[in-house]
């Protein structure tokens, strides 16, 4: 069964059984989700709004922008449980011969790769959200700036989540310019993301 | 339909749709009760292994405590709603009158602290959360690092979030009072959610 056809009581419980996956990385996909979800509902709570009227065109831009980055978020709250679980799937494989060693360690290079991509891509949609919230954040409702404060903290904590997985993976990866590459991508997208993050997190508050 | 019986994909729809509630309130709790099912997680795959068997009893009761606290904030996505949706019902109440009038201030005024209770309901429960991460971090499976982190950071979050609702709402309030009361309480678990939760998420990144 699909997470995203669980319900939010069935996905708690089975994220809370002992299966490894779903773990944090879905987690990070559903902080994403939520937090573009959470832009595409302020926008729809300024569009048609006379005070609003100037910046219509722009919010509508935004909202469409919004709902792409929630359907991507959440695919890959699935996408990143499934890679995992082709990891599962290589720690069955025999390794009785230097053959099957062989093999066995060249799919685990392959599946903690695609670990890796899942959380990288969860940062890039979380920090294209917060990119859209900094765009948009005076050209929105108001009376619902504490749910594009909630949307920061949810993409800020999705940034910081799936950063979380692409580090516990590259531990396990050899290829050097891989890890190389993957951490480098990493780490440009947290300089970028956090202090964004916190500057439209601390403008909010003094709105208050 | 409860929010909680929805699933991931429904959820996400109703979130971004122009209804105010769901909003960040309902999320908040979400955060928190994404954050509890992750320390289950960790608990589930550290109990009857026998690198860990001197901690057994007492992550069996940090497991228990954690399975209260998801249930607990899963309940407040649905809760938050519904407190929400009575300060919509006040908007419709009648206003033609002098008593009409006192009706509706009243009515509004007990709908706002409603919906304050719930996001200081939610500070609660992810404080809890991330003290029960504090007294266990270290008896947990190792393998499960980057899950605790992320658990740490969905709380932190919740705690972040709820306490942006609690501000919204304490802004319609006319009892001084309750406001002041209010307050201090959400003050007092940021000062001691906010740097608990830093630390251990610092320790854990060094750790990866």
């Amino acid at each position: 069964m699909k997470l995203t056809e669980m319900t939010l009581t069935q996905f708690s419980e089975t994220l809370a059984s002992k299966a490894p996956a779903p773990g944090g990385g879905s987690v990070a996909a559903l902080n994403a989700a939520v937090g573009a979800a959470l832009i595409h509902m302020v926008c729809a709570l300024t569009v048609g709004k006379e005070k609003y009227a100037e910046y219509e065109d722009f919010v509508r831009s935004t909202m469409t922008a919004a709902e792409k980055l929630t359907s991507c978020s959440l695919n890959t709250v699935d996408s990143d449980t499934d890679a995992y679980n082709e990891v599962t799937k290589v720690f069955s494989m025999p390794k009785n011969t230097d053959e099957e060693k062989a093999a066995r360690s060249a799919a685990m290079q392959k599946a903690l790769k695609a670990c890796t991509a899942t959380p990288l891509c969860v940062m890039t949609c979380a920090l294209k959200a917060l990119n859209l919230i900094s765009d948009s954040v005076d050209k929105l409702n108001k009376n619902a700036v504490s749910d594009i404060g909630v949307a920061v903290l949810n993409l800020k904590t999705a940034v910081q989540s799936a950063w979380l997985n692409v580090l516990i993976n590259l531990g396990g990866i050899k290829d050097a310019d891989f890890v190389s590459e993957s951490r480098s991508n990493g780490e440009a997208i947290l300089a970028e993301a956090l202090p964004l993050a916190d500057k439209i997190y601390e403008t909010i508050l003094r709105e208050l």
